[in-house]
């Protein structure tokens, strides 16, 4: 047996690049972790006649899917407080109910949930944006999942950091901890620009250059955060200080000026829609089809579970390439393919990971997911790549491999307890509830 | 054994009536086919102590889902030509494929694997708009699934028929054939405004009024149709037709003015939303917060297959709840409450039907579905309604009943060979496949 080598037969293989291709009946071969070719099976046999074979023969293999925009340990709030403005959720709900629970003990079960319910789903990759960020690197490490983990920095005191200075300091902590890690990275993460002024963020500008880091900041959410004291639009005032450039992933941008569209693809930053938050919190519609026209590159993120309410990245997928088409009032925006290389290869692009995931091609860590197209509602097949965007769903991801390792095996998670994870999170939910009750 | 009366014991159960709901730890009592009773558990045990019981410890019940718009047969065109505008699809592709395919077999098998999808994801009571409803009818009586079907008209010749009297002819047959069944009505279908000429919908509206059915209808899908020949908008056409009244369901309306808001609500008329086929075609947004603040009932439909590409009502709710706040600019607009509402009762309402399904209330039909919220994405649950309207999926449904039988039980369709019902499915595939390429 040649342990070295594992070929996965598929009905369909979808590699991303190049773009809008379903390749029939080939094999996918994975060597030390990362992908060493994909052939006509029989070929692939013929080539590796010792090794591991998986044959999955009604299935879709694509790229695993990456979560730009996300705060995992929110999957504890997931429900908590719907149907609100954003404002009110946020100052209302969400920032005292943080103040009262959130600990390294809230993160790391919050985390685990999230993580888990990401690899079931067919996400290999997060960038996420909460405080306690070296409990969730642990966690997802843990879990095996690839995590960007983001050194917050607010200027509000939070359980996790008392003023700016601190949460800097925290922060680069972070950063050494995880130095090299094989999983994990970081990010600066400025909660928005309403949230940290120009001191925090021309520091946060010049580390990222210094430690190459990518900058994941909420921009331009919704229409109040351009009501400025001083009339300039957070945009500009970002770009000023430098921060509009290739690090940048701008999450949300439901607000946007042709010259700002056209700004944002001169400095090369990145956009990180978040379509079913959006529209869950009514904060407006991003204009994806003009960004990705003008040479912007658009990412893919679900936003927290307290407002969404899943971390379903096939679902944000699809809500994606159906709103995208709505709000450029052309149903030929935002094809299927489009919308696919958003979910994966973009969101590598935005994380500067390109090089290392977002598509299935010889180099690449084998960071791959497998989705069963054989039930009743992707029956019958045409095209497979429009049929995981327009009638895939969740339940049909089978399997999941990152740096060639299984972390999910016919639907099994095979890297944490999830009896013990979902315990725990019912353990939480009820110390919540109970202490709203009374 | 009480062999007339069954306890379901779930952990929750909404019944949609009264509005906002979730019960915990009760039972609904079945007794020949309808809900007896809804008690608290402990009582149901004490009330019915020689009972059936079914036990279903994390689970939420629900009334069935009812589906007001779809094109059944058409699942057998999923995702056959995505990513193209409404008239292009239309005329380019799907009218040439079904008048190539469209054949009793045909909609024998669509019907079925559509019938199949919709049970397993929660659907109990459809209404359809197609050729050969007859045979339709009869695959979904055989499926043990509420279906209304179409009596269709359209001014051109098809597999159907082959010309307006013929279709009259047709359609009123079928009206015989089925008078009375159990579980199968009859609705007029005349296809759109474009479609159809004056006479033969003042002959509809006659005969509507005359054997007491349904009017279901495209009205305003795209801006495209508002441009008549005469300037009249096809609203103003229809309601000097007499055609808006409380039969009518116009599916839709993505195009509409203030006043035609008014009209449709002073008259009584019932609009039929399909979000997910809106975005995808780029055909508009229907302004369902408008049409329910005016007092106009809402109800749900995922249209057909091939532009949708799913006949997933858990989903389609879910994109109706936030595309609703999306387009209202608030966020509290189209609570979970009211999206669940048009997904049930309101569909139920727009059928005539609200007096027998669309909640669960004593002395209705039991027409009710189980959904297992104990999964990861689910996890953990403050809220039942909104985490099912939120965060739920098609692949959650483990139990389906209809007239207190069991359609599917445990994830399994009870009422018809999944197996064969697939591989017809593909059979036809290949074909059309096949003719395209050759």
């Amino acid at each position: 047996m040649d342990t070295n080598h594992l070929l996965i037969n598929a009905r369909w293989i979808v590699p991303v690049m190049p773009a809008g291709v379903a390749l029939e009946a080939h094999a996918l071969v994975i060597e030390d972790g990362r992908i060493a070719a994909i052939l006509p099976q029989a070929e692939a046999a013929a080539n590796y006649p010792s090794a591991s074979v998986i044959n999955r023969p009604e299935h879709v293999l694509l790229p695993g899917l990456v979560n730009c925009h996300g705060h995992a340990a929110m999957t504890l709030f997931r429900g908590m407080a719907d149907d609100l403005p954003l404002e009110q959720w946020l100052t209302q709900h969400m920032w005292p109910a943080e103040g009262r629970w959130v600990s390294p003990e809230f993160v790391r079960d919050g985390a685990a949930l999230a993580g888990a319910e990401m690899l079931l789903s067919g996400t290999t990759a997060c960038n996420d944006m909460y405080f306690f960020p070296d409990v969730c690197a642990q966690v997802m490490a843990e879990l095996g999942l690839r995590a960007t983990v983001g050194m917050i920095v607010i200027e509000q005191p939070t359980p996790w950091a008392s003023d700016v200075a601190d949460y800097f300091d925290k922060g680069l902590a972070v950063h050494d901890q995880f130095r090299g890690h094989a999983l994990v990275r970081t990010a600066f993460a400025p909660h928005a620009p309403y949230t940290v002024g120009d001191e925090a963020l021309a520091r946060i500008r010049m580390l990222a250059d210094e430690l190459e880091v990518p900058v994941h900041m909420h921009v331009h959410e919704t229409s109040t955060e351009l009501a400025t004291e001083d009339g300039r639009r957070p945009i500009a005032r970002l770009d000023e200080l430098g921060l509009i450039n290739p690090q940048l992933l701008a999450v949300h941008m439901t607000q946007l000026t042709d010259a700002e569209i056209q700004l944002v693809a001169e400095r090369g930053a990145h956009v990180v829609h978040c379509p079913e938050s959006n529209l869950k919190l009514a904060s407006g519609f991003c204009p994806v089809g003009r960004l990705r026209e003008a040479g912007v590159n658009v990412a893919l993120g679900t936003d927290g579970a307290a407002s969404n309410n899943d971390l379903d990245m096939l679902g944000e997928m699809r809500t994606a390439a159906l709103l995208g088409k709505a709000v450029a009032e052309d149903a030929a925006a935002l094809p299927a393919a489009a919308a696919l290389e958003m979910a994966t290869l973009g969101g590598a692009r935005a994380l500067g990971l390109e090089h290392e995931i977002g598509s299935l091609e010889a180099g690449k860590s084998a960071d791959v997911i497998c989705l069963d197209l054989s039930g009743t509602s992707t029956t019958p097949v045409y095209e497979p790549l429009s049929q995981v965007v327009y009638a895939g769903s969740r339940d049909q991801v089978t399997d999941v491999w990152i740096q060639g390792s299984p972390r999910v095996v016919e639907r099994e998670l095979q890297t944490g307890n999830l009896e013990d994870i979902h315990a725990r999170a019912q353990g939480w939910a009820k110390r919540i509830r109970d202490a709203a009750n009374g």
